[in-house]
């Protein structure tokens, strides 16, 4: 109750304070063009980070909140393993909105990107190694005649943890383009979990649950006041940092709260985006700078963006993916001669162009969270009904 | 010995990088001109943040080393009490970082930069709370009489820890403006406190010493790659980053290794310097937005930097600083007539240029760095001499 206070003052505040911090980011050059619009007025970008800020003193102020009770009667049984998960939870957050804002500034390379999340990660793996050290995953039912009843990972399920961290905080990054996209996604699988943990507070992870939904909350409330303003047409750009934050809160709760593989079921979009973008993500096809769909200012609409290059040029498994693609129909060959070959960039954001048509950019990203918000529900589904079908009891 | 190493790896890494990063600096408007120099180069600013996220990597990775043993003979007795400081002294340090680093992007008002810090505090306290929660102090000797053996300070001890991490942060960052003095003073802090520390490992406190010499000894060796940089002629500024990442690794350490107190003899030139700058800092004589000295092109020299104002407008106790200023002789008029009243400026550069008249930068930041030294040797003799006088026993 306490938390959900707070976090509503956090989204008071953050609604209050994101127009004073405007012209502050213009002034430091942080800004961007919409290139979705006809004005071509200042945007500034990387607003993301007072919203990370405001995150996070919200749960430095609670820190002492949970621990009330043990603090009030004396420090003897003191749950130094619950305190432990909270510091390392907002070492690593904190961790990655300063690494999201340095990105914002200074355009870090590919390889900081993908090097200091899994660093970021490895005070929050300590302590999963601590106080559960559980490396063992049941294995479903068919599968049992194979592996047996249980299969120990050992390392392996470390590195999948430290690789969630680092799938979260990207996967929100490149499902990206279009005023209020990431924010919204965001938002919808927040919701998700906060709706996933007050289901399960009443079952026997009670205690990671609450955890995870004390972080939660503070996320849903400040996400809430940063939509208000990205929400189309945009005041301010999220800016990577939002990305990064977002990314690693939820694989944060993923990790401490247990629930890593239902977390994955929330980010369904995310992953066929990620698996639909692998040709050009590793440049098996050549990938442009930017791939969020073109603009057409007469008719206010966006239309597909394209890449174009050599068809002879490409990799054999270059050569080989895009035939598979268009044979499952899922790209548009705009222009196909001797010379060039002109497609589609592999992003979901195109592919719903590609489906439905050019769309007005407000209807697209609507359109992209339904799709998001209808993923959760079959995520809830797989995740109560067909999990039945494979264990016999949930795990 | 692990930790050392893996500090010179550090070492060697910020040596190798800092140039790299000069670059992206600059493309991001992360700049400053040396108003010292007669050539009106970009110089990247804020280059702490580099040296901040080596330090925060370095104790990433050393995280386990320390708590090996117990990792590797089973989880029962894992000493949750110390890594929990662990886990709180990273967070306060990377909340610093980056608070540090949008300080220097953004530009932040006093009163974030007052408020911030306290809250980053706040997991420390928690801390200190939890593990030790001793708010007694041992009285000196000659006010027993008066206030008996030992004094509960309760809540005000946790207001002064707060009030530390604040003082540290900003004490090195108003002094501050030649070539190489943030840097020098920290370095000359961090070398004073780890002698202290290898001191002490023999004494009573051996693992808070030991704590704090995990921390010292990476920031030691990030603070000579930058120095080495920012040493006169600077290549690149460090920026309130450096600033705040440093205070708030010594409030940490000092906190969490109990020698608050040892702590502050070091900063005995920061703290003259405070003393001196209050008129300026609190407004009741007028404070140009710089204060460093005056670089003179023909003789390549320092000169004093000045303030003009008009007495008859001072509050009275603008007046009343000023004469006593002028009384004890610590202050230079270089104006007084029935108009304005010009005077030099209250930081500590200017009084030693005052003393030592025009100096060339690279001697004045040696002398004031000699001086730290100096007052370095002085907290010493206070604390293993003089402190015999006060207190029978050591504290």
């Amino acid at each position: 109750m306490i938390n959900a206070g707070m976090s509503f003052l956090g989204f008071l505040l953050c609604l209050n304070i994101i127009p004073k911090f405007k012209p502050m980011f213009i002034e430091a050059k942080l800004f961007g063009i919409d290139m979705s619009k006809t004005s071509k007025q200042k945007v500034p970008e990387a607003l993301g980070v007072v919203c990370g800020a405001v995150f996070l003193i919200i749960l430095f102020l609670f820190i002492p909140i949970p621990f009330y009770k043990h603090l009030s009667t004396g420090t003897e049984k003191f749950p130094y393993h619950e305190y432990v998960e909270y510091l390392a939870a907002l070492l690593s957050i904190c961790c990655m909105v300063f690494l999201g804002f340095a990105d914002d500034v200074l355009d870090l390379r590919w390889r900081h990107k993908l090097l200091l999340p899994t660093i970021s990660s490895l005070p929050l793996l300590m302590v999963y190694f601590v106080n559960f050290n559980s490396t063992t995953i049941i294995v479903p039912q068919p599968l049992r005649g194979l592996l047996g009843y249980d299969l120990n990972l050992g390392c392996l399920y470390y590195v999948y943890m430290g690789m969630l961290a680092v799938f979260c905080t990207n996967a929100i990054n490149i499902l990206a383009g279009v005023n209020g996209l990431e924010v919204g996604q965001s938002w919808v699988i927040g919701c998700s979990v906060l709706i996933f943990n007050f289901i399960e507070l009443s079952g026997e992870q009670r205690d990671a649950h609450m955890f995870s939904s004390y972080f939660i909350m503070p996320f849903i409330s400040v996400t809430s006041a940063l939509l208000y303003y990205n929400w189309y047409p945009s005041q301010v750009f999220v800016g990577d940092t939002f990305c990064y934050f977002s990314g690693m809160t939820f694989a944060v709760v993923a990790i401490l709260g247990h629930f890593s593989k239902t977390m994955l079921l929330f980010f369904i979009p995310q992953i066929l985006n990620f698996i639909y973008s692998v040709p050009q993500l590793f440049r098996f096809v050549p990938c442009p700078r930017h791939r969020l769909p073109r603009f057409n200012a007469k008719t206010e609409k966006l239309e597909l963006s394209t890449t174009k290059f050599k068809y002879k040029e490409l990799s054999i498994i270059g050569k080989l993916l895009i035939n598979i693609y268009r044979l499952v129909g899922c790209i548009k060959i705009l222009d196909n001669n001797e010379e060039f070959m002109e497609c589609n960039n592999f992003t979901l954001i195109n592919l719903a162009i590609r489906y439905l048509g050019p769309l007005h950019e407000r209807t697209l990203v609507s359109i992209l969270l339904i799709f998001q918000i209808f993923c959760s529900i079959i995520a809830f589904t797989i995740r109560y009904q067909l999990a039945l079908l494979f264990y016999e009891k949930l795990s």
